[in-house]
């Protein structure tokens, strides 16, 4: 048996990627991180997650990454989570320094310590505009850096593999559905309250996503607003 | 001002490190990790080096290491520290997975944080026969992922440094002395007891370098083992 470790925020990426590797007979170990962001509504969701799929789950407690990672609305409650679309300029003060580096370079660790012959990242193309550390200029060579960092180590061929590095999210919706991914166990709003607020940028690109591939959206949103095509 | 934030163990490769940018004018921040190492000691070592470098000091706790990588005898207290050199087959256990990659991303994502200029890690020729995350093949890779998942966000020719990475820990202790590094303020034993245990893998390192650099070893230690020159 072949294991995967599949980095898992909750959301419909990181879920799609678990059907994924859950799909090619991979035993699954999902690793979710806790770093004092508002969402940690959405680790609830992942826990869903990994009870259908049978799936081992870890969740990372990196609460240091509140006191140190200043300036990101993710972790700071005196900024405030903008509304608009994900690809907006006021959406760059979302972003926690580093913060996919930090998490792929633990879920690594975890994955050698567990013979682990693969680590998954949901990244996909609808990021890289806003995260610099989504893009394939960043992960080309820090998939070299684990695979070399972990010589020795990790399982005989083990990489670090990005499959949506490519593709837009309402790809992934598309490919998830026909894989039938429960979206409905996923979460997305950053703003975590009962139900997705509708407003904020990742229930847009939420939104978006299910509308573009021509999905049924499962969600129940706070807020309708006129759904628009961004430029 | 410019500012470089350095990787900061305790022990005498990365002491060396911070007074080689200080030497520079560098405004300092030495950036500690407590992962649940048996030799948390040298932390209190690299509080005395900070005060003396008048340094900007942070300690991240990640008492998660302890539970998620096992088998690792720096974190796991079922393993005994083995004795003998640190070349030897039997110091592989002390490897933690992927360990340096979790620190310097880490350290990236505080140094964009705090504007700095630099990151600086203590990484030496030594390392490479145990450590593969201490390799050029690891570091080169790493740093320009790193350049690239900072881009826009921190300071204009943000870098990842490694200066010893081509020199061994002699060669390290040599230029300290002329640097002027305290070297009393650093700890290296792995064992954590009062003073220097002597006789662990990283005594027996630290006793060589200064050997082999001609350089007068201020270290006090427990036991005082035949000092040979491995072949």
């Amino acid at each position: 048996m072949t294991k995967a470790l599949v980095i898992a925020s909750g959301g419909m990426d990181s879920a799609t990627l678990a059907w994924y590797y859950h799909s090619l007979g991979y035993d699954l170990h999902m690793v979710g991180f806790n770093y004092g962001q508002r969402h940690a509504k959405e680790l609830e969701f992942l826990k869903k997650q990994a009870d259908t799929l049978k799936a081992d789950l870890t969740i990372v407690q990196m609460d240091f990454m509140k006191d140190l990672l200043k300036g990101s609305s993710l972790t700071d409650d005196q900024i405030e989570v903008p509304d608009g679309h994900y690809r907006e300029e006021t959406m760059r003060i979302t972003v926690v320094p580093n913060r996919n580096a930090i998490m792929l370079s633990i879920a690594v660790g975890i994955a050698v310590a567990n013979k682990a012959d693969v680590v998954g990242t949901g990244i996909h193309g609808g990021d890289h505009y806003i995260y610099p550390d989504c893009r394939p200029s960043f992960f080309e060579p820090f998939a070299e850096a684990m695979k070399q960092a972990t010589v020795g180590h990790s399982v005989e061929g083990f990489k670090l593999e990005a499959p949506f590095v490519e593709i837009g999210k309402d790809d992934i919706a598309e490919y998830g559905n026909r894989l039938g991914v429960d979206y409905s166990l996923t979460w997305s709003c950053y703003k975590g309250g009962e139900i997705h607020c509708g407003s904020c940028g990742t229930c847009f690109e939420r939104r978006e996503a299910f509308a573009l591939a021509g999905v049924n959206d499962p969600t129940e949103y706070l807020n309708t607003p006129h759904f628009e095509r961004p430029n």
